[in-house]
């Protein structure tokens, strides 16, 4: 049979992204396997013998750990990304770059087409196929899972068991977790499963990055956190090692956040397709940066660009990652804004570790937007105190007016309509 | 003398706003002395006792505890309320109930003039004015601290102490704490002093609320709590009480959290007028409501409202809070997109409480919204993947148009340029 | 042959839908034919015949035209809504409406299905499903155009005249315009044909609502538009007749602007699938309505109010709009903050219309947050000059501290650095 | 008398500035003059002759027209920036050039003051002391109309003038308008006097700058502007001369607009001191540049990036400008993001001006993102249209999700209740 085509695979080693190789090569297609190192744990030479022996062409392992820290990592952390107040995006900011190692590789092996083992209903499927599009836009892309030929015919666990067999897929004996998780050096993620119930409390033997707070030492620990431009530079643990390179730096938050048991979510989330799902996260090292990230902005930041970064490069920025539209122009746009904002941002911040809690001990900067004197209620401080009845008078001029308007037409007053219904 | 006419008197039973009661009795006001219960610790007995020895016409106090939970604190809650990604307002929140109790008594005691200890470069002194002028925009401020004669008069604590004693002001023995702190049932605040220096970690017997999380029980506490609208309902304590009235509901979260360490933020706050300054809250029980409110509008608010709620609202009211503006206009426009947001916020979420942390172990709800089925990656669930092809087709339309000008001007490709810097 | 079910179908009385009838109907559908009038010119007792004689089981027209204004089009007045800077959404608002008259009529007749005319590529297959959608969420929608066995057989006009033939369908036989239209009480939209080329000037037989500026009147009309609450509620022309019914109200406006050339718009927006598409509409009395709102909202809109509204619901609401989401909870969400923001918004505006220009001669009104003394540059006025050194000096704390920041960095001072290349 | 420092001072040639001049001098400063050039129409060597004759030691012209157009009024076109809907900034623009001008001859001079004639009642004191703080933080200023011994000595116009009388200063016979000016090559405004009450007419010979529209010719002239980045680089007028010079680009189109009656505005806006005040303002270049502007951008600007730079960019970078915030950290981020959002911006909009209408006939760009194929009615193009159906399936998912809930809670339905008492 002629070939239909070349296709690069976005392969995991796991039973669905096997079928889906021995499936495509039935159809005609010639594969190649691509895995991405971005910090998960991963047996990457068995993933590789398993994908040779079901058929794959080639298989091809990008490490793309720096990159993953340094272009997708580092702007999150600038611009306190997040979404919906609670997720810290780790799933969402693998993608980009696993995306962007999958077109490279598309374009030097000549494959005309992409596949990939996400389901029709998550936010993967978007992630990876919009970011596909925005980088090679003739990319054309095999979602099996979204095929009816294919998620008919292996429309449960059993029958994808019985054509792994059929096809000398080796499959491994331990029993399937009750929900998936996906996992890189920024966070891992549990879902589905018995998850689904959102009120059931994910099982203590989930969690798999974290000590429980509870098993957490009983000692805090500590150590200081220097943000160059709101990039973390230097991590010096106290009585430990000093770490500079990004890399080892986020490696070293990690293992802290992991011994003291910081940095678990638990959340019912809104898928970009408008499902409400419910996931659980592990993000450590994340979620020390963030704390110490948004201190020393207290610090450093000024209070206009920082109310304004919040409204708009926060939120979009937060809103892009989670739907897949890191190659937009509306990216462009938004993370354009972030290097101005991060400009001032330069100190360190002095953080305890325990059992769960990220304290802020202190932190310090040259920046000098932050004055003693100034701020001090003990001293005048080059400060004249009747400037500020000045201010408080003009402050006042519009909301004077606006009270004698309601007052005119009864509609204030000291003793205010409930409006509301907030009185209870 | 003839009087200059009546005055009302922010009176806290200290040694500044006694000083400040005897200077304008000197000045020739006559003045009433006012105090609002908004719950903190403190001994109005001895407060109306000294007030009254000092030379005050009247002391007056009033309660105002559920008028502030339900009327400010509610909606902050609604609004999930904080500023600068960190302080949740305690001090901000309580200023305009009081301020309109004092307008209250104000207009029925016929005074003219109101007055405060507030510094001059503080946020509080603008938060009392704009509210004075936005409830009653003819009443007139004197500010002392702000008042050369006065200012300069009492230039530091011993010219205080000197004035006091040579008024019969009796003045407390104990030493003075090196930080000035201001309590309500929603918080304590410590600013100024040692605290100035924002490298200076707290000594650890400032905290005063709340025990510290190294010191809290080693057993977890577990709790319910029930929202309608978006506002707390009903509290269930696991082995415990259950609470369903608005002050009791929040004196109980705040005791839960008290014991478990919960809800100590350390930060340095942009001032409305421009000055960098160091504070430090304590707010147990408002730190428990918000990790529960935003827990359960996931399961229950539209990802849309959400995220224009966030951007919009939450940002929005919080600076209006922060700054002293909830009698302004913007105020009345803000707080009345938030009963739309709330509609559907209504469920259960379980909470487990252990040394500092407020961890969500579940949630429930009747609304709906969310649909194991529709998000279960298991079973198809009514709903058919090829529509999310199609759905992704259209998304991706005008992106692949924007890579392909990108392409054909040389701007981008599977290698983009280091446009931002970021790479390291 | 047995019914496949009861179809409401969206019938215009054109040759697309008089075509999908008979296909309906030949599909094994019984059909019912639905007209919306909203203010379009049309011929509905032709329309009805042919309805009809096609072979519907019921014609029912609707007069939606009071529900269109006060429901839809005054929000959109008060909100000064907008598309991209130009286009007033004059179809947009009327999707709203007749959608949700067809689901009333769906219910009340029982059909599980409605049916459309609209093609798959543009805006208003969007707009009436999601608000179908958003009304009766189990309606079952048949789009024959993205129906690949109708749009495959019925490829070309060709195809339809065909098929009219062969079914007894009338067909006009006046020339096909170049283009398509849509038309309403608010305006008429033109797209398609000739117009996709962005550079083409539109013919000046097109516009056939509004006079040319040109060929308008060279002596300048002039009216006056009373507003309370942010809504039209009387209008006296100069010299001519006073109109103060809501539909009266906008049909006078219509008529004037009509006369004077006003509110031509051609615009290359971006539909909401993401494809850019060139339109041209005529809006006259929209266009007099807008300008005079604007304008008194200055008079009699607080700044604060006015800026939050413009970002948040002016914005938000057009794209609501824009993309047919009026049925969902985000507009709920929005729409909800327009009272409190319009409750000021009263007095009167003149106007004068001119060859294409809306020209404001003047606006008063007793609101009373204008107030010539103060802002007179001649008299005090109650206003102390030294309270704005207060102000200014309070104003610039963070700006000096973030100059003095700058220049010990070398990073200001008076020859700032050209960083965003805007040096000629 | 020692002299008690050197004074910059910001010099007009009228009798305000010339009489603070002498004032200055009297209280015993060393007083320079300074001009700048931004294209008001002025007798520079009549000013000159008269700073020196009134005792200033120096006077300084400086040509800022150049800087004035690249560095302010070039991003405020990309931007789009205008204030409260209505005014395109002409005044605010011009603050920051002139403020930066003074502040390099301050350096250079050594003057440790700086002073100007602005009230203290408007918004040019902001601006211009807000500039020079953020540009030289230990500037001095003075600003007389706010010093008591200053205004209260010089009440009215005839204490100016016995002034100027004893002073030899010379003083215009002409009477003066009853109205005051500000004029620069972006526009002339006029405000204050006659003008003060908001629903007087502006009398038709205030207009200086543009023809009425009733004046203008009959005959249309067209023309046609060429955009890069979002910057007009080239004018080319129908049968007359092409421009590509930044200077001579905005002169003609302001030679065109004045021609043809374009750009009269009357607003009644919002002071940032919080008061309203009416102004008038005719900007004929700048309207046509922003009708351009906004067209080009329909073709060539992404609908997300389009959206979130008007709700940020726009909004925000007006306001910057008009509160005299332009050396700010806030404006430097909000004017960072500007160039990513121009990139694309490039292609050709035909103009046609017509007695006050400027109308586009016509855009055309290479950029691409344009697709008549794509936007076609008549034409598949490459489109799937079963994959809108998917689109609007997952689209529509959350909206029935809602609209169950409703239908369940008897909170909807397709008689929706009048929630915002909207109906008639």
């Amino acid at each position: 049979m002629t070939s239909k085509g070349r296709v690069l695979l976005a392969y995991s080693g796991g039973l669905d992204t096997s079928c889906i190789l021995a499936w495509l090569i039935e159809q005609g297609y010639e594969t190649i396997a691509f895995m991405a190192d971005v910090g998960q744990e991963e047996d990457f030479e068995a993933a590789k013998k398993k994908a040779l022996a079901v058929g794959a062409k080639k298989f091809i392992l990008e490490d793309l750990k720096k990159e993953f820290i340094t272009e997708l990592i580092y702007p999150a952390v600038q611009a306190n990304a997040i979404y919906e107040n609670v997720y810290l995006l780790g799933t969402s900011l693998a993608r980009p770059v696993i995306a962007r190692g999958m077109m490279a590789v598309a374009e030097k092996e000549g494959c005309d087409f992409v596949s990939h083992g996400c389901t029709g209903k998550g936010n993967d499927q978007v992630r990876f196929e919009l970011a596909f599009y925005g980088l090679k836009p003739d990319i054309k892309v095999i979602a099996p899972w979204r095929i009816p030929e294919f998620y008919n015919r292996f429309a449960g666990r059993q029958a994808l068991l019985a054509y792994a067999a059929s096809n000398q897929i080796p499959v491994q004996q331990t029993a399937s977790k009750p929900w998936s998780t996906d996992e890189n050096l920024f966070h891992i993620s549990y879902e589905a499963g018995i998850l689904e119930d959102p009120d059931v409390t994910p099982p203590v033997d989930m969690w798999k990055l974290t000590t429980a707070p509870e098993d957490a030492p009983t000692t805090p620990e500590r150590l200081s956190i220097e943000f160059k431009g709101g990039l973390p530079v230097k991590v010096v643990v106290e009585g430990g090692k000093t770490y500079e390179d990004s890399v080892e730096i986020f490696l070293a938050l990690n293992a802290l956040g992991r011994k003291h048991g910081i940095g678990r979510i638990d959340i019912v989330e809104n898928r970009f397709i408008g499902v409400k799902s419910r996931g659980c996260y592990e993000s450590p090292g994340a979620t020390i940066l963030r704390v110490a990230h948004m201190d020393i902005e207290g610090l450093t930041l000024d209070r206009n660009v920082r109310a304004l970064r919040d409204q708009f490069v926060t939120v979009e920025l937060s809103r892009i990652l989670y739907n897949g539209h890191f190659f937009t122009p509306e990216s462009e746009f938004v993370r354009s804004a972030i290097p101005a904002s991060q400009r001032s941002v330069n100190g360190v911040v002095r953080i305890k570790l325990y059992k769960g809690n990220v304290v802020v001990e202190g932190r310090s900067s040259d920046e000098g937007l932050y004055d003693e004197k100034q701020s001090s209620m003990d001293e005048l401080g080059g400060f004249e105190p009747t400037d500020t009845t000045g201010f408080i008078q003009i402050e006042s001029i519009r909301i004077k007016k606006w009270a004698q308007a309601n007052i005119r037409k009864g509609q204030a007053g000291v003793e205010p309509k409930d409006v509301y219904g907030w009185r209870v």
